[in-house]
């Protein structure tokens, strides 16, 4: 499928929050970010609607406390009611008998439901960002979807190729060459292509998303103290080495470095040497990132036609249900693609 | 090769520091540790010794700014003076021209000896334990040792098979299954006997050397998200869960967790709700582990009949002959080498 082109979203076109699984704490943190447990404010430039299933919203609000918080049926296009909490109800699957905590076929197609219908918008130019409520690539995967999670999903209804993870915070920034990936398939997944990809994306993330004009990034080597001078290992000089040298050659702004020793770049990321990192797997990239921003980390997909942002967390069915879950990251989100929004009008005006 | 036995260290024996590469920064750490520069005092009842060369020691104390240290030979039986830096000289390869930060047979040659001769007087009773500065495993192998590193030598020399690294800080312990590997070879190396050998040896340590009776291990998946139900990966149920049930069952007192998803564990485990983490790779342990204890971090070899300890930095050539290097890491390792002596000796006399 061919990129789909992104159409320009109105002035004031809202940033929509996907509800995530109907079962998890999606809905427990959108009526906690909204009663502003966690301090967030809505925007009235940057109004924000919840897509998702305004009953469960219903029900979280009681759990969470806040039964008198104003939920709303919004449509597209109609003006946003300020102090109300604009939900676009989606009506997927019956998820009347859904029990907290216990996923199945009829939430898994809810909460992807809820993905397709922002991106629609988002496409349309209806609206301007896409914040993401965990999902459960399992029970994704019992409503009869293939996708591994979000990013997969958004790459496949945006008709885009090379999508990549970045974890952003304000002291760490990671993007992954491979995401969802068992670690016995990471080696023959690293290729120079999908590592060059990657450092390119994050880049240019780098400059029209956060406004840095020279971004120094940092390469993470795939083996242990980066091979050793190829004693065990030898990906650093057959595959990062030549991804380095053609993105560099692309991009010759950006301060590019590497392939560090895992074990210590994180380390001199945190002090401030690199404005990212680009990390070969999920858990080399996400073990440093969530002990720094184990609460405020958030997850912004790069390469899409369009800003989307997710909290860092999952649907937590531990705790779903139980009034537990915190708003923190979801806030974080929420922040972090107004940010975004806001940068990539000043870059498109500047170009 | 049999397992050494050991023979029980007479009272008062020494702690060794081996010296490390003499072209890295071992010969300076060494000065500023016994020169107080990180608060560092002698014990009198835990004497430490260094196996080494006191040409390079002397030079490092110019170099630190110590030349008036009082290095002194000496040899196994002899008593320490007090207020001396008593150093047991080891004679193999012609350091003359050796310049610092560029390794070459010869380091490689004398690094290996000065492992080789403490290991030996520990094994003969006449001294307590093992302090090792960094080595560098390109000059072992340009001195034509086939080690990927210490451990391992370590392993050779007492004939020891199942020997663990377990890094060791105040806020965190990790174990590693496996260590100086490609991650290309890390799945196929994950056996259940390893791992659960790990676990064991992690266990015995967490009782006998840092007197937690019931200590409580958490054991990470080799996968993101733990496979996420077989989604992507599988080791999780194939070898790390029988592991862990076979290491459940032979040591009923540990409190065993897992496969936990990797990249919240750390977090948890550093939350304080575990008392060590055994990771199934270098950089999954490490990664965290030096974002935690950059500067404290200590290394303990698991499985070996010595006590054994290490700075958990490298040779640091491109600082070497600077006087930039800090002793912080290896006061950690001195002090960690002093508890756990105590802690067996307290142990041996309870059992």
């Amino acid at each position: 499928m061919a990129a789909r082109r992104i159409k320009a979203a109105a002035a004031n076109a809202p940033l929509l929050i996907s509800m995530g699984c109907p079962a998890g704490i999606g809905p427990e943190i959108i009526t906690r970010l909204f009663a502003s447990d966690s301090g967030w404010q809505p925007d009235p430039e940057q109004p924000t609607v919840v897509v998702g299933d305004m009953e469960r919203l219903r029900l979280a609000a009681r759990i969470t406390g806040h039964r008198r918080l104003a939920l709303k049926p919004w449509q597209p296009g109609e003006p946003i009611t300020p102090k109300t909490v604009p939900v676009l109800q989606v009506d997927s699957a019956d998820l009347n008998k859904l029990a907290w905590g216990e996923p199945d076929a009829s939430s898994g197609q809810a909460m992807a439901c809820y993905v397709e219908t922002a991106v629609s918008l988002i496409l349309a130019g209806q609206a301007a960002a896409l914040i993401t409520c965990p999902i459960s690539k399992f029970s994704l995967k019992a409503a009869g979807y293939r996708f591994a999670g979000h990013t997969e999903m958004l790459a496949s209804l945006t008709g885009t190729k090379g999508v990549h993870m970045l974890m952003a915070g304000p002291r760490l920034k990671v993007a992954l060459v491979t995401i969802h990936e068992s670690l016995k398939a990471v080696p023959r997944l690293l290729t120079s292509e999908r590592i060059s990809d990657c450092i390119l994306s994050t880049g240019a993330s780098l400059k029209r998303d956060f406004a840095l004009d020279h971004p120094r990034i940092a390469v993470a080597a795939c083996n242990p103290h980066a091979g050793e001078q190829g004693l065990f290992g030898d990906e650093e000089f057959l595959v990062i080495q030549p991804a380095m040298s053609l993105a560099q050659s692309l991009m010759p702004e950006v301060e590019l470095s590497g392939p560090w020793p895992p074990d210590t770049l994180f380390y001199q990321a945190m002090q401030g040497h690199f404005d990212a990192v680009v990390a070969m797997y999920h858990d080399q990239g996400l073990i440093p990132f969530k002990l720094v921003h184990f609460d405020d980390g958030v997850n912004v997909t790069l390469g899409l036609p369009l800003v989307r942002t997710s909290v860092d967390h999952g649907t937590a069915y531990d705790i779903a249900g139980k009034g537990l879950a915190r708003a923190d990251s979801l806030k974080a989100a929420v922040l972090m693609a107004q940010d975004i929004v806001r940068n990539r009008k000043r870059h498109a005006n500047e170009l």
